[in-house]
């Protein structure tokens, strides 16, 4: 069965169940494991966060979760169709096709939890069920060839702002690749100085631009390049509490998602961005920390995912020298020094490790 | 000459004019033309803002502004270098690379003001000088095919993301087309359903994916195949003041980039976006207009670039009823109905006006 096939499939069972309640005189109920914050455990083994046993039950016997059920059988109604006939729609034009219905949303927050619903009681993405965010994920640069369709792409050959990772991910199969990493960065200013300066032929590297916060298509790139193609991934990041979670979100998921990090987390992935060590070793220009930084710091020392010691260890030191950098700040050296200089450096030490 | 040996010349003539002053025993001074509101002025013919005949001095002979110059000729020498080199760089590595000269910056926001007085001094853009925006442009789908460097790509080849404008997208040329006309939509969301819906073909259409406000890059490259292919340009964005602007900042530049709106202006491009008369004609779902819509309204109707019967009636329509509507909201009659029914009819609108 391919994916399609086992979308549709679980999206039918789902009426099935409330079926043979109907049939069986039953009032019709349907099993939502709980996303509650008592649910969300962080897994030793996994290192990501999971779901943990606990669920709720919409019964129709309830007035107030009668709405809710419809809702969501409406969706999945919708989602059947949508996977049926080979066609995604934003949470955005989910929320609006509802005016259709005899249900409708009240706002996008309720559509976009309804969605959640489905995504945690079929354990699915919504992405499988035809639910697209609205934004594109990563650019990709390097010798990798992907496929879409019956369109094979090269991202050595996709323009100097490499190939657009799109929310449809999945459907994207590798079919030949020349790198033996990935290296991925914040911003897309450090992504065209590493195109620029050819980092892609000297590291024989992916280029990742993360544009910021990871999109949940370009987690999902990550985590299949690294697993599909057994490509070790480093991230490099300004050295700010911000720059680290980007890197830890798409090292070890996010709470909010638990229900799909197995799908989006790659544990494997390794820091290789700015620290406060960097700092003091490479002299950088540097910025105060702000009092919101020195907070968010203090909440990531007692975040399970930070627990190694790597981590304790440069976040205390970063609250010590009380200042943070961005990784463009190594131009104080010239353009190239990052590509000539740092990353070689930084890539030696995490290798040989 | 091609355009980078033009700007070598112009960066070079800045040092001559210094070099002359001081051979001839004169204080070294510099002529920069104006950029505060007063010589900002909006042309009628050229239908965007421009900058008028008014300019200022810097001169050695002002100790406040001797900094000033010092910077503006450091900034110019890495710029002239960068160019030889066929490189370019982030306003973000400009401003930290100052820290290795004798005249550094307090910060990105003077090293940016520095770039700006350089465009206008010279007459050119900073993409042309080798500083670059730190973001991308547009996403492109549909038959067109462009060549960086020696790599030609097809931009129905792409990816379903589309080929994505680089902010050197000057350096790219136009090898070959085969479409009609330019839509630009201002989200992804609508760009994928456009592409999904093969609005590429029905519409014989280049889809951009404009990514809310235009980034100059976007803007260059709009205005680039309106001029250089011929095509005429429509705008589809939300029914709402932010809509409406990131649709006249493409076709009329901003103030701010009066001095180089002659590079990124498309006068000729088309709002086909939704308007006040289709909330009501389609029956939209809407959103109440907020305080600051509102607020923003009025002011759009004081801005010359709103001068036209088409938007003081459409603006004052929308002030009446009172309400505002996304694109996205049309898929309250169906995922296709946009492609489908909408855009036709508001294309023949407006080719037939």
């Amino acid at each position: 069965m391919n994916r399609r096939e086992i979308a549709i499939n679980k999206l039918k069972s789902l009426g099935d169940v409330i079926l043979d309640d109907v049939t069986q005189g039953r009032i019709p109920r349907i099993k939502v494991p709980s996303r509650g914050t008592s649910n969300i455990i962080y897994d030793e083994d996994k290192r990501h966060y999971v779901l943990g046993d606990r669920y709720g039950t919409r019964s129709m016997g309830n007035v107030k979760q009668i709405k809710k059920i419809g809702q969501m059988l409406y969706t999945a109604n919708f989602c059947k169709d949508l996977v049926a006939r080979e066609k995604t729609a934003t949470l955005r034009e989910l929320y609006y096709i509802s005016e259709g219905w005899e249900v409708d949303f009240a706002d996008q927050q309720e559509s976009n939890i309804v969605g959640e619903d489905l995504e945690v009681t079929l354990g699915m993405t919504r992405e499988e069920l035809g639910l697209m965010p609205e934004e594109d994920g990563a650019s990709v640069y390097g010798a990798l060839t992907v496929r879409e369709g019956d369109i094979e792409i090269d991202a050595l050959r996709s323009g100097k702002s490499g190939y657009n990772i799109s929310p449809t991910i999945d459907e994207v199969e590798f079919v030949d690749h020349d790198v033996e990493r990935v290296i991925a960065v914040e911003t897309m200013g450090m992504f065209h100085r590493l195109v620029q300066e050819k980092a892609y032929k000297k590291f024989d590297a992916l280029i990742v631009g993360l544009k910021g916060q990871a999109a949940r298509a370009t987690r999902r790139f990550i985590k299949r390049v690294n697993e599909e193609l057994n490509l070790p991934v480093y991230i490099c990041n300004d050295g700010d509490p911000w720059g680290f979670h980007i890197a830890m979100v798409i090292i070890s998921g996010s709470a909010k998602l638990a229900h799909v990090n197995h799908q989006l987390a790659t544990p494997d992935a390794k820091f290789l961005g700015v620290t406060a060590s960097d700092i003091i070793n490479y002299d950088l220009p540097t910025d105060p920390l702000k009092d919101v930084d020195v907070v968010r710091l203090k909440e990531l020392l007692q975040d399970p995912r930070y627990r190694g010691d790597f981590w304790k260890t440069e976040i205390k030191k970063m609250l010590t020298i009380g200042k943070k950098a961005e990784q463009q700040s190594f131009s104080k050296y010239g353009l190239e020094y990052v590509v000539d200089t740092y990353l070689p450096e930084k890539l030696e030490a995490v290798e040989n490790q």
